[in-house]
């Protein structure tokens, strides 16, 4: 069995739905199997999450961007898998990430970029949404990919709803694609 | 008077839409002038037009995002700009940038991103919208900066929408309120 | 007086006496004073820091590179920073940033990319260190700007090396003469 | 056969010494061969050079850093390459990516991002140079990954070295190691 480790920190429970379409994507490909785990508020994970983080074919990271950014407590958690980078424990997983805002662009894209940044520096190979987006006339607020994210999968919930409001539906669909997108290539690549 | 230049290339007019609402904006501030500098297909512009960008307050950068980045043409005026780069003859003018792609998120950052990174080798000050985001359960389409852009101003234009068509006014509204707030900031620092 | 904060993090020293020298340079600039804000191990600082950093003309962001991102601890800081971004209360002060980390390029970009996309989300305005590479056969390791930075300013400190070794003193002559230019710019700007 | 393309742009010579050993390195590999595809001076490529993109496994960019970011005529084949995008022909293909520039940082990350957000728009999978960087006080400027990417590998030529003096052995001693992870990766997954 492929095992993907679906790492992420939410604020406020969108990112954490985001994350739960992910991992069930992820789960249900024929081969793999997925996991949950959850970055606590201030910016931990216990020792089993640490091995099983080591034991994956893949980590997905999601995070909320906050202020242009991943959510202090995702950096947190970046900053102590120094020790596994050490060693080059991550290297040659598979590595994929998304993130969810308020805004519709609102420097999503930085989070992506930086979660690639780290999964570079981790030696592993990285995988986006292999998605194309929806972006003719025809195009509407709740179709696959509509936020539109190649790097990393993306979701936009507004500012001012809660987690049963937001993300919409297909954004969470998205990011169910995605999860099975990166599972996939895990199943494929793990031989 | 502070003269402002919108250096921009235009695919298919959506851009050349963007960049007349900027200089709309632009030109509109006591004190300041606006004019329009377009590059051609091929990736030029006159020599008249380098000497305009050189007895220039502010650069106000305009490309689509193709592919992911802005356009070969930009890019090579982008390189030819090595000449007065050697001679750091931009040094300390005023720089902002905008785009416009057919996705709602679309890399357009990495657009914007590179603009930046363009006007910083120029010993250029970077300013970007100034603008809060429209981002709340009441939020439409065409709010100004509804796409949400804050290091520089963004448009989105339906892949089979005709210049007619779009960018949408909020988005053209989005494009002159930042030629307004550049101005006003060359204005306020020309002394 | 235009008043000049350097908001920093250093987590084992090296880039506390880069901020140093950015402080030394802005406060040696007529009619500019420096203050060094300290962000602490756990990512806090005080009220009195965020009043000060509220009557700033100009914010220096400061922070190592770690796992190919800024510290935690700063990003903490700028997660926080939301309170005033809601009011906009930093909107057109000037804003510049600077990194150290051990090696030669390893992404110290990636940190002074999301300095500048945290500035521009409060509408500050961005200045670089408008300093020429030393790159030439002839350049030497301790050159004013050998590391090369242009969007802020950069220096390497040896995975082995004590902060007392490191930053070198070509880097930190960088980092004084960056903060000169910030400081200039800040009374330039003041009017 | 895993067919490894190396397509690239060398504006002086240097950039086409670190494709060469991107090349050697990568065809070096059982089971793998490599093709240089140059692009020319004014940004194209053959017909003949898209069939052999279309038919690769892995295709690995290569471009000086210019200005802050890939040269324009390596930009014009990326914008060129919407073709193929369109169809995403290149999907689920390795992407790799090199630099060369004369300033030791000097934005070369800009370039390396660039490349990856153009492999994400095409769907294919991001693997970087999965070697540690060398950043000790014993590193000399001739180790491996002494200029240190993690991302996309680097290579620095002064300002003033002809493709003779530069890049030096072990910037291209770099590349081919570089060229090896990319093949094996290749080989690997190729079932």
């Amino acid at each position: 069995m492929a095992k993907i480790s679906v790492l992420f920190h939410s604020g406020y429970g969108h990112t954490k739905k985001q994350a739960e379409s992910v991992a069930s994507g992820a789960g249900s490909v024929s081969g793999a199997s997925a996991a949950l785990i959850a970055i606590s508020a201030d910016g931990t994970i216990t020792d089993d999450d640490w091995a099983a983080l080591a034991a994956s074919d893949a980590i997905i990271f999601g995070a909320p961007t906050y202020m242009g950014g991943a959510s202090w407590q995702f950096k947190k958690i970046a900053d102590a898998s120094s020790k596994p980078w050490f060693g080059q424990v991550w290297k040659d997983k598979i590595a994929a990430g998304f993130t969810n805002s308020a805004t519709m662009n609102g420097d999503k894209f930085s989070t992506i970029q930086y979660m690639i940044t780290l999964a570079m520096q981790h030696s592993m190979v990285w995988i986006g949404t292999g998605m194309m987006p929806s972006n003719t006339k025809a195009a509407t607020r709740n179709d696959v990919n509509y936020v539109g994210g190649f790097s990393g999968a993306l979701a936009q919930s507004p500012s001012d709803a809660s987690p049963d409001e937001a993300p919409l539906p297909g954004d969470l669909e998205t990011a169910r694609l995605f999860g099975i997108r990166v599972a996939e290539y895990a199943v494929k690549t793990r031989g």
